[in-house]
């Protein structure tokens, strides 16, 4: 759908004593390409450490917007990462060079760390009140952003009282003998922090729970501590957004007490509900619909059926000029399983249609392969609007659902049906079972009531923003 | 299971006039590194090329051996492109030494190279008979090989006699308008020949037919035609690799006229037959395993259902020294659907097991994450013998089946139960469909007198090896 | 002598129209590395843009201490680039961040660059100042720095009061047909600013004039004009780097009237005067040190002859562990001349002496390839002191001037006899014809008087430094 | 003068035991970037192994056409290092191919390779008279080559019987304590053979004397031991490449007993002889002239000054289009020191004129910077005719000897005068001390009858080749 290569990465480490140590390393590209053994090795300072892995958003592709940034303040170092994208920032800039604060980059990131350096009262400041300039910092921008603010041996983390961008905590496991086995797994060994929990497994830890909206969680060595919970203007929801169930969010992430696999195919069994047809098989484009087509084919009863098998070591797909370039593409990037559809009727599961561009030419080849009928069904809702909170979603003109060719998209791209799954339908797959937790759970009715009104960010589907939009 | 990266490419185009005017690109690493659009564009003299793409195997891997190789002979330049290794390579060399040739590498493709420029008669030979050269070849040289030779405007493609290596053979569809309209399909653009049916869609052709064992076709811009096929010895029947269907191929291609992907569908069924076992649900490694997988759970009956997802993004997994690094290694590759299978059991299909150091992590993870039951089904049988024919198999003594842990490999590995399939399911699964079809199909009984009986190289694992090996 | 090899570069270029839209390119390395002819275009916006090359001095060598600095203030973006190292650095940073700015490196740059950002007063400061914003940084801090800051169409060229840095001026002279001829010389194409006049002559530029102490000029494209002169404090003589003609700046540079070379030649007239000996031939370490042979040998009276050809191709030399491999390393960097010296008496003009690594094998291998004598003269007196002006000296400890090594420095070094420059010696080398030219010429006058009493800074050889250091 | 850039580098090395068991190392581009530390220890299997640097010459430039060329042989691996050119390869490698030999490089070195591998009698071939190859080899060709040849623990030198191309012995001398001292020096540590023996020095060894012309050598461990002698025919003078000594040999090199630095400077006292001139100061183009302009100087009594210094740092210099970009171009590669030569007339000293490119805007600087008059001498006749021997030499439309301009040389280049130095006057100062030397030693009788009459080849001055060309 979009374009999620990561485009810089960077680690700071802290020693834990000094204010000043710090060990930073940051680059450009792919984290294997950023951080070799030299480099980690410098960074291996101690056990305390934040990170931060840039995919595509609105800031300039530059090294010096790579996060984490780290200034040097009065009270000592802090290394800042963030996620998301402030709603207020021109306001904000404009605020801090009023101030006579030069601003170096055109990233939010570094703003929010001169917001954190900057927060008055400075005059005889001679103690630095972190948790004082954390909540300063979030009364002056309401959302988005998940933070991790480190300074000395204690990591802030902390997230917008909006909810919009994830972060979860995780625990490190004892690992005992070199074969796991051994040590009493009740101990903590430490804690991370995470914007998806689907990383904790392959470093030892396990989910220990989410940041919650507007909460500042305070995390050392041993301990981690909620230091207060910034509530939201009375009345507003939450405001999660509801794309990382669709697309962001890798399917073993869990969001709200619920893994993106389970939503996915719940989306699929809605979509069928909302959109069934009668054919032979129901199939998948290969891998990240596979969840809501298999949820799809359950639903209907119809059999589950590989048409297509992902390439091996094909780089980037590039907009292709023309149909033949990008039917050729399509057929390097997909293998065609001729023998398993020759004949029959397809219902063909994607989980969104962006411009059309690879749809329609999988179609041409299914059809050139001997389907006999291609019902495609988009387990997601149409984007129409631009997001403002982070999300690098292509101009409101590329979207095919702004486009002309909408109206007949059928024929557009050449199906002989295509259907997309509801706004209601995607809120509903995805509240769903919160809300039955929600229900059954009478222990967590506290969290529930700091966290207030559960709500989703469906800004890109509808226009709705959670919040005004400042300029 | 067998390491797979690319590890050198090469290309040589001709302009198929001058015997002299090759062009060369050649380097190690991807074929995305080794070629770039500068050196594409120094190719393209013409539309007659050879290209090779080495895989690790027996050869030493450096940029000498990198294919096609390219030699200056009496009668201008040829270029040879090598799949497959000699089984008496190394009389052959010696052979060649004696006769005052100095050979450059360890490789069979310069062997190959060097026996084409020699082959006497030389004594008054002032034309050159190229396919009297290649028959003499191929009666020095069983097996295994499949070749592309090219002179001036003219590509040889050359099967060894026992047809172990494919070969295959795609016609070039006019392409028409940009967007693939007008033109008549009827017509032939041009040839091109490969090892695997599943590359001509993403160049714009299509199948045409596999070069049979023994086969010397000729091809020129219009033509393709048929110069001789060499017999094997009397009684002997053809030997294609069976590891083709069980591991290398991607499923999309088409060998003996059936679709990798449905061999590997009737592996898994007829493993349900021969290895039932009471589970809730069928599940896979993915991505090789889930055809097999999609077999077992619908002979079986039972619903087949994700229980892990790959991550995208990440490098070359290497063997790890203990259990702890393998299972966190397993964590990184793989997410876990956990709420997939919790309190489950679950039948896991992998499509074999060299070590075991990737299977038995991965029972770990399932079943710290809720499997009720983890049970092992292997859609082939078990390696136990090296390969001389070209397949870079792990040493005898690294090979699972032969270590004392095999006699207890479910207790080794963790599972509940593990059953491989039978050498003679697998035969049967690949041979079942090219018999039915042999015997149905009247039209084919010329192309079948001249291959010959059919049969498969089992040698990797039964020792069985199709002709007799020469040290 | 010192590590000279440049570690990172950059240039910024400015429409010259709008405050936004400043191009940047920076990298580590080389020129040549950093800067191709992808960058180069992307950076060609105009004719206006300002450039740095950092050596290793004692900043961090990261990318993020590159210059030039770009930040982006309430009236636009500046970019400064600077040259020099600020004597109250630690005072002015923690002035800074008692402001509520926090700073991201630890550069005297990003600090003079948020200086000019922050200079109050900013309330009600709609309109820049930058004059007034530069005179302020210049009453902040005394030395030492030469400095371009870039705005809109404006460059601002600025040395402090001391002139402690080196800058000059050039004028682009016009191009006419393309083999030079045509077009008028008297117009002026554009100005060019520099640390170095040795630069101008390779982009086509002429030497203009220097910038003064404490001078402030404003560049556009049309005009160079002096805004203001900022003095010095009452009696305090002016303290160009005397290091820069020693050593580190171009023998064809002109500072302060004359070139470099020709203080190199007097400087080696000047060590014969005082410490001259009886000998066959007089020769030079090449390259650096030949201005200085060539002057000794003249007014010695005794013959130039090489001993020693520099070879090509060798890279850097590292510090050696031993005597032979520091043998070995010099003979792999010079080339023997034994027939041009055999059975000579033979004395060696060497520019310094730092360690003595590099001398003391030269004089081996002098001896075993047939000098009958050899002499050691240094046409510069022992460094003695660290430098906290900018440049890069080796630690007290290692300067061979403060080791006990060096009271019988001859005998240590393996040399007949051993003199060093008296510091006398060198600063009339250096001042006479300064003080000739400032006599004879009464139009300098109106320059000579604003630029006040002329000095030079000696720090390094004689611990007396132009301005009291702030810690 | 000419490119000199190395473009390929590999070394070869041997245990000494086994015949398979070379290390190979090769690769393109400078030596430095082709080994580093870790392909260097993968090279250290004992204290045997030869090794090869290419520059520019005739061979096009891969990685396969890189030496040392290895290839196995009926009695084990040899490899080839090879410095020449032969010049009857056409007929040769026709011949090779007839045998049945193919030929994968156009490299004269592969097919010394193959014929050494190849020479008969081959049956019954069982014991490898290598020196009987050699001869045979030598008998096939006559010049040009100086060859190393490995074989398990012995390495063949050999030069061809014209002794056109240079080949040196060395010996290295023990190293004793770290300090180096301690051990006898009489001792003998080991050989090295080179082309130059500038090189020995900086790798501990020290001259031992030339391979002579047809000379055979073996090395081993402890012993070097003329084989053979192969004359040359009858009455045929030696062919030493006289360009060596003009242009590409090392100044602190030594051929046939003289220093290569004495040499240049002869041609500059001849020159001097040959051409005096009125002026002020003799100059150079530094750095390769320098001895000829200090010989040139000392003979007329004119004093020698630097009007040029080289910058550091600067590139490869590629030919530019126009005289604009061409005089910026030497502007950045040299630096002007206008005071030591403003109102003067300046004889400049260069080694050879190919273009006219570089010396054309010198002048043009020089007069700009104040030169009076600027008069040029060339220390070497014009170049006028290709080598076959393998130098790479600019085709003969581009030597500006052989362009209508050389008829105004003077006004082409803008100099006041332009004289060369006569081919006999070169002649006489190469063969000078040769002459003198063979009549004074008796002791060198012997070795002088083997070596038959002392000439060199002037073929690129004079178009007068040692052999016959075969094409």
């Amino acid at each position: 759908l979009l374009s999620l290569y990561p485009e810089s990465a960077g680690i700071v480490t802290s020693d834990g004593e000094s204010s000043q140590a710090f060990k930073v390393h940051k680059g450009m590209g792919l984290i294997n390409h950023v951080f070799n053994a030299d480099s980690l090795k410098k960074l291996y300072v101690s056990n305390l450490g934040i990170g931060h892995t840039r995919y595509s958003t609105s800031g300039i592709s530059e090294l010096q917007n790579c996060q984490p940034f780290v200034v040097e303040t009065l009270h000592g170092k802090i290394a800042v990462a963030h996620n998301g994208e402030l709603t207020n920032a021109v306001r904000l800039r404009r605020k801090l060079m009023r101030h006579g604060v030069g601003l170096s980059t055109s990233s939010d990131s570094e703003l929010i760390t001169q917001l954190l350096a900057f927060t008055p009262p400075l005059e005889n400041d001679d103690t630095a009140d972190w948790v004082a300039r954390i909540k300063n910092l979030m009364n002056e921008t309401p959302t988005s952003y998940s933070l991790l603010i480190m300074h000395k041996d204690i990591i802030y983390a902390v997230r917008d009282p909006y909810g919009n961008r994830p972060l979860c905590i995780g625990r490190l496991i004892p690992v005992g003998d070199m074969n796991g086995k051994g040590k009493d797994n009740s101990e903590t060994e430490g804690w991370v922090v995470s914007s998806e929990s689907c990383s904790f497994l392959s470093i030892g830890a396990e989910y220990y729970r989410e940041v919650l909206p507007g909460e500042i969680v305070k995390i050392s060595r041993y301990e981690v501590q909620t230091l207060d919970v910034v509530p939201r203007p009375e009345g507003d929801p939450s405001a999660f957004c509801i794309f990382e169930y669709v697309y962001f969010a890798r399917p073993d992430s869990i969001f709200e007490g619920q893994m993106v696999y389970s939503v996915r195919r719940r989306c699929g069994q809605q979509l069928a509900i909302e959109a069934p047809v009668e054919a032979d098989l129901v199939s998948t484009v290969p891998e990240s619909a596979t969840p809501a087509a298999l949820g799809y084919a359950q639903k209907c009863g119809l059999p589950y059926v590989e048409v297509l098998c992902k390439n091996r070591y094909v780089g980037r797909t590039f907009i292709q000029p023309n149909m033949r370039l990008r039917q050729l593409g399509v057929a390097k990037k997909f293998g065609v399983l001729s023998d398993n559809f020759k004949g029959k009727r397809v219902v063909i599961i994607d989980d969104s249609i962006v411009r059309g561009n690879t749809i329609s030419p999988i179609i041409k080849l299914l059809r050139e392969s001997g389907a006999k009928e291609v019902h495609i069904r988009v387990a997601s809702p149409p984007i129409r609007f631009p997001c403002y909170m982070g999300i690098n979603i292509p101009t409101k003109e590329e979207l095919i659902a702004n486009r002309p060719e909408f109206h007949d998209l059928a024929n557009y791209i050449g199906a002989d049906s295509v259907v997309y799954l509801s706004v209601e339908g995607l809120v509903s797959s995805v509240q769903e079972s919160i809300k039955a937790r929600q229900e059954s759970e009478n222990s967590l009715k506290t969290q529930k009531s700091r966290a207030g009104k559960i709500g989703h960010c469906t800004a890109c589907l509808t226009g709705e923003y959670p919040v005004e939009l400042e300029w």
